[in-house]
């Protein structure tokens, strides 16, 4: 079977040549655990944190020679565990590989119920990144009819749907994204307006789509997107944080004139709520509920950029911290279910 | 009368030259206003603020040649507003001289009960200043019984009540100070420990000072002071925005390296939350009734520093952003109630 290796600890941006492509034995379920099939690959940019040997610690830290850590939607093929059986669907983080031998006690595994939508959707709108947009907007936000919400990294997997999210409650909905291509699906998402940061003017874009000021700003960011933001903030506002995908090349010592007192002048100022979230934070089970109802009600799209093959996944994944054409979540298709 | 004004506008930490000592003509009282004597000035790091040109902006900014901003105990002397009479004592912003004539609606006036505590605590222990505290441990901060926090600035007027609510809360409380006799005075008003950051190796003993690490930081300082507490953040931690004296004399654009990214991946690694706050988030009337109900248990201290006289106010002013002995609450004295 295949599977993809960390060959070294990315400097920066990371490339297609951080990773190798391996063949490995095939492994077999043993006591307490099953054996999956891996269906759907989603490559998420915080995998690029447990790439690095100086962010993560812990049971999600890559070391060169590891396969690289990863969620799946896979298929138990062989099962010595009593709560799954042969054809199941199951998500949980067991790498980029085509079969894992898995102990569910050590990588926890969700059922996926194949009729709440498309099975890839297990890991985008009806998953963890549904979950954090539903968090993001809800549960952090509190985001209300009238109220303007900005979302950076707009087009990607959390951010295509939080906008979608801020639209059935009411909110007005502007979007920060990295082309005009990338602005004009938001527009089609029901966005009320996109900005692409790349344009001279985009503060001022940014400010003119936003003549209430900002209520809630969704973080994914950071950097000079971020600091076009900050003055346009009402008193009280809240900044779910969700990740920082222009820290993650350039490392979190940060390269310039401190911007750290003028972060913190706004949040004082402001009265400004910064708040936050790993995994451990998103929308439970009640969050999934309502994603479900609103995908099968229509009122949610789960948009999705999709690559063919394992050997793709280096690629796809390096792509996604530079220029690209991505839009909402970003899959590598590795099988197709039994 | 005597009322001091801005000279210059200040550049970095205030001195005692930028201000001026003038002889005005005492007002009187005209239709709807009042005409109070200013009993007691509070001396306020966050009028640095209201100083400078390139940060506050609205009704409280103070330009050269105009009288000082700040909030005082006063006693009616004079009245043609109906909710006021000869003798009533009231906190409010009428400013660093000996006599205002005060329209309520245009600068609010809070009547102070004498029977509360001395009539200092109202700018003090009982009045903003112990709303401020009890919001961030309370409120914002949302401490429990068990739980580690840490102030900085412990020794100011707002950390010194913040540690003694938090121990009536049962929580472990770590202040921060900038000199071993401060630090004495903390353990005195009961904090379990005290740490100068002047120290050499203040980031370790700050950690040695908190083994189970921290579930809640007042931050009152900014700069090299507050990355000390970063690394020690439990998740979900709450760090309540009271100010940043660090700041306030080098202004907001900072003069290093770039710490923004690293607090951010604190805020995204650790789920934490931080949310400034203003006079509009202070504790309201339950609060108060919070505090005088401890203060009159002899449960809650209202540590002061007291210098005499008008004339007094610039250098204890200036003196509040260097090397200081002040504790507590810094008042001026400016007369005795009649």
């Amino acid at each position: 079977m295949k599977q993809v290796v960390l060959r070294a600890h990315p400097q920066g941006v990371p490339r297609a040549s951080d990773f190798a492509v391996e063949i490995a034995e095939r492994p077999g379920a043993g006591e307490g655990q099953v054996l999956l099939r891996t269906l759907w690959l989603s490559l998420d940019p915080m995998i690029r944190l447990a790439l690095d040997e100086k962010v993560l610690t812990g049971p999600t830290r890559v070391r060169p020679g590891d396969v690289v850590f990863g969620a799946t939607v896979s298929q138990v093929v062989e099962s010595k565990h009593p709560d799954f059986k042969v054809g199941d669907f199951v998500d949980g983080r067991t790498g980029w590989r085509e079969f894992a031998a898995i102990d569910p006690k050590t990588v926890p595994l969700r059922k996926v119920d194949p009729d709440a939508g498309p099975l890839s959707t297990a890991v985008g709108a009806l998953g963890m990144p549904g979950q954090t947009a539903h968090a993001c907007m809800i549960g952090v936000g509190r985001v209300k009819a009238g109220e303007t919400v900005v979302i950076s990294a707009a087009a990607g997997a959390v951010g295509s749907l939080a906008g979608q999210i801020g639209k059935i409650l009411g909110a007005r909905v502007v979007g920060i994204a990295g082309s005009d291509a990338k602005c004009a699906v938001l527009e089609q998402l029901g966005f009320d307006a996109a900005v692409n940061y790349k344009s001279a003017d985009y503060a001022q874009r940014l400010a003119a789509a936003c003549p209430q000021g900002v209520d809630c700003y969704i973080e994914n960011v950071g950097g000079a997107v971020t600091q076009a933001v900050l003055p346009l903030f009402r008193y009280r506002a809240r900044m779910p944080v969700c990740g920082f995908i222009s820290y993650y090349g350039i490392g979190f010592e940060g390269p310039g004139p401190d911007r750290l007192p003028g972060f913190m002048r706004t949040i004082m100022s402001k009265g400004l709520e910064v708040r936050g979230f790993g995994g451990a934070m998103v929308a439970g089970a009640d969050g999934l509920k309502d994603l479900i109802a609103w995908y099968k009600a229509g009122r949610l799209q789960a948009p999705e950029t999709i690559v063919e093959g394992l050997d793709a996944a280096p690629a796809a994944f390096a792509g996604t911290f530079s220029d690209n054409a991505h839009v909402g979540k970003v899959l590598v298709r590795v099988a197709e279910p039994a």
